[in-house]
């Protein structure tokens, strides 16, 4: 609430779901596809940490398109009667070309840039500690995106933007995790520890 | 090491998928498919955390033949030249029978039967969280079993033989998580702390 008595919406926080500009196993750029089980499993988790938007970024309109028919067939379509919760889940899915369009809808919709969060599985040595970051976050005055990569992740160009690079989730020693495991133990380390009701 | 120096192995700690008996929408009891999507990611997360072993558990035969041939493909065959890491994951994959079948191989395999832990996304009210179920792992003098239902949950069945009982990872609002996710998220409490090279 505000001096006033009216309640004050918090700056939003968001997820991106790139899938290019991304590494290859090699090191090189490349354009992964978007897959309908990163859609709902990222969109289950994220409406379940309250997160405002989950942004599916790809410059290939044909996959948008068919994020696009997912999404009705769970919005307003048989699935969302069927599974209202998962209806709930998708409505914060949004395909977006590239990383600039999602910032500028969040730029749109909260008046203010959000501050650009990239997340990696090599150790960067310059990156922030969950426990800081979650500090940071739960004290922020602009918006927040969290940026996760496909493929072997994202590309420097990307990661260089970056406001704020998180520490790997497994620093040291065989790490393997699938990026909706990347999302969903981020997501907990940042917001999982009250347990209250979603909105971080 | 013991006293004379010898290397000491941990008892292990196990996951366990199960596909029957499980709740439906409605409460009653079925039996639900084994998915390719299950087996890569759960087997990731796992070998990532560090377990000793992840049973597929179903009571159909052509379920687990099906299990079978996938890791066939990624131990032996060409997935595993191309992704060694995947190769690495799988070879923690065994699908068996049923739980019984489950909690006679780690007893096999380390001279003990495992405490069986549950999980549940309603809340039990007798649940142990996850600093203290830590702890106790941590100090554990048995091995552990992990058990993780699919569909609406594990039936009443499963839950009522637990040794403990694993707190709800979201107890409160909208709670959508897919069983991916409860399971990244409830490794990553148990054993993300030290950040350390896997073995919990």
């Amino acid at each position: 609430m505000d001096r006033r008595g009216r309640a004050v919406s918090r700056p939003g926080v968001y997820l991106a779901l790139v899938h290019y500009p991304i590494r290859d196993k090699t090191g090189r750029t490349i354009t992964t596809s978007v897959t309908n089980l990163d859609l709902h499993d990222l969109a289950r988790t994220g409406r379940t940490y309250g997160l405002r938007g989950y942004f599916v970024v790809t410059p290939i309109e044909a996959q948008r398109a068919l994020v696009d028919h997912v999404l009705s067939y769970w919005r307003e379509g048989r699935g969302g009667e069927r599974v209202p919760q998962r209806a709930q889940a998708l409505s914060i899915v949004r395909p977006v070309t590239d990383l600039d369009a999602a910032l500028d809808a969040v730029r749109a919709e909260e008046g203010a840039a959000p501050e650009l969060y990239t997340t990696c599985a090599r150790d960067r040595g310059e990156a922030l500690g969950y426990a800081a970051a979650a500090a940071r976050i739960a004290a922020r005055e602009r918006p927040v995106m969290l940026v996760f990569g496909t493929g072997y992740g994202l590309a420097d160009a990307v990661v260089a933007r970056a406001d704020v690079h998180l520490a790997p989730v497994r620093p040291r020693g065989y790490n393997h995790l699938p990026v909706r495991s990347a999302v969903s133990i981020i997501l907990d380390r940042l917001f999982g520890d009250d347990g209250a009701d979603g909105a971080p």
